[in-house]
């Protein structure tokens, strides 16, 4: 038996909610966009600070994002709320920046074979790209900041084996090609704990705190093991979907994100402030699971509700 | 952002099964012993040679255990296979070394409204029956193995709180008393991976390599990050119930133990040896949802199967 020295944990961490893009692409069904902002004002009266609230790809593309430029305004009225939309290309990235985005996510696949299927680019273009998005926000003066989410980074249905030095080659390019920021996405679920703590061991060196977010599904039932990895690490930032909607068109079934009341509660257990009301959240997830009637949504912590050792206090903490 | 030394964690891990106890006992209805038999069978061909296969109660209390000898004495007749039954008092134990059962568990709850709601014994009590237990089994000259698992060793839904100091102190008491081996038991699903991992350090230096099992339920969704803390500690013996079943009558439809099949995968993926082909556990899955038509089972692995990434030879590790 062998001991280790004990984590430190962060203090404060951010939950990003991306159920209104993650999730909802996944779903065929097309949410009003009334309904919409209300999850986005219910997530927001329920401490969630930054949430992704869609994407700026072609309406033909994905229906079910179509009133991103909307809902993306409804957004940028709400105090110290940072709202991201996904952009896929500069065509994005530029109607991002038209409406003001505080922040753009750019996806980047590691797995060519993935890169291909869904940009139609290689990596490597796609890094073209991330530059030529790079440049015009320089030309046009704009503020938004832009984040790189490295996909499939774990490994990918399609190609298999993605090489930890393959994401790290990537990161290296977008964080000289300008980017504010990087996170790493286990897209389908295929990271474990020990995967997640050496590939953000191999990408920090590069990275530093630009490397600040991590995306895990929860399709193999990990999530939530890949999160407490990542958090052993100081990684103080996470993507989640409230219910664990999301999901993998390669898995049917499969559970998709992690869940984000499922999250916020270990966060909570754990004395790490997230800023979340529980209640308020399982509350927003009864009005999701209406909005979203016949889908299957996830995760563990509204069938069983709130252990009674947890204090009120600890239910809704605050971040300073 | 901080950084920590990386965690050496077991190359071997031994999983427990605990479906055919932890999991039938919260079931009303009762599984014919001939299913318990071909259950057993099927986890020994899966490569499981640790099985809890039922409990020394009194038949009235618990119908679904009532043919525990028999399953006891089959489960004798699987060479290498370590059966272990549970004892709630010295009756029972008598009944498990009649049976020249190998091991015998003896559950002790920290919280003391839950041991006088389970056992009808303060937990001093307990450990007064436990020191009988040893003595019986020295009059005896039995070889019966005898493990005590600390229940609710990590919160309780009676009585909520359970101190930290209290586990050490039961820990330290039964150690003294001359059991072989103690365990720490999330009963009702309370435990983060901090509280995990504070609770094995506090324990440690007591039992040292006699702490040798955790037990965990999924509950609230963090039973394998939870595992995944204990590893980190060097604990290499895990309870898992396939297919998830177990529960808590006090968390109506909240999931149970953490499932075999999803422990077993995020183990092999970690390239921790414990022996599991995870193929054979799917199938014996499916067995048992017939077995337990209607009732609800869990985990994640069985609906978005096998990563491509993973190799045959990870999918069944032999221990040495």
């Amino acid at each position: 038996m062998t001991s280790n020295p004990s984590p430190r944990l962060p203090k404060r961490v951010v939950i990003r909610e991306v159920g209104l893009r993650d999730g909802l692409q996944s779903i065929a069904r097309i949410v009003p966009t009334a309904a919409k902002l209300e999850w986005i004002q219910d997530a927001y009266d329920a401490g969630q600070r930054e949430i992704e609230i869609g994407s700026f790809v072609p309406a033909h593309l994905l229906p079910q994002l179509a009133d991103t430029a909307e809902v993306l305004a409804f957004s940028q009225s709400l105090p110290g709320l940072t709202a991201s939309v996904l952009v896929p290309n500069l065509k994005g990235a530029e109607r991002a920046m038209a409406c003001g985005a505080e922040f753009m996510l750019l996806p980047l696949s590691a797995s060519h074979a993935h890169s291909l299927a869904n940009l139609r680019k290689t990596p490597d273009e796609v890094v073209q790209e991330i530059k030529r998005i790079v440049a015009a926000r320089e030309t046009q003066g704009s503020s938004t900041k832009i984040e790189v989410g490295i996909s499939t980074a774990f490994g990918c249905t399609l190609q298999g084996r993605v090489e930890p030095s393959e994401v790290v080659r990537l990161v290296k390019a977008v964080l000289d090609a300008g980017v504010d920021a990087v996170g790493l996405a286990d897209t389908v679920g295929y990271a474990d704990p020990a995967m997640v703590r050496s590939l953000f061991e191999s990408v920090l060196p590069v990275a530093g705190e630009k490397l600040n977010c991590g995306h895990f599904h929860d399709t193999r039932g990990l999530g939530l093991a890949n999160v407490y990895a990542a958090l052993e690490l100081g990684i103080s930032r996470f993507d989640a979907c409230l219910g664990g909607i999301g999901g993998c068109p390669h898995a049917p079934g499969a559970s998709g994100n992690v869940a984000t009341e499922d999250l916020a509660f270990m966060l909570a257990s754990m004395g790490i402030e997230s800023g979340q009301d529980m209640d308020a959240l399982l509350a927003l997830r009864k009005k999701v699971a209406i909005w979203l009637e016949g889908e299957t949504l996830h995760g563990t912590l509204w069938r069983a509700g709130l252990p009674r050792t947890m204090k009120r206090e600890q239910q809704r903490m605050q971040p300073a």
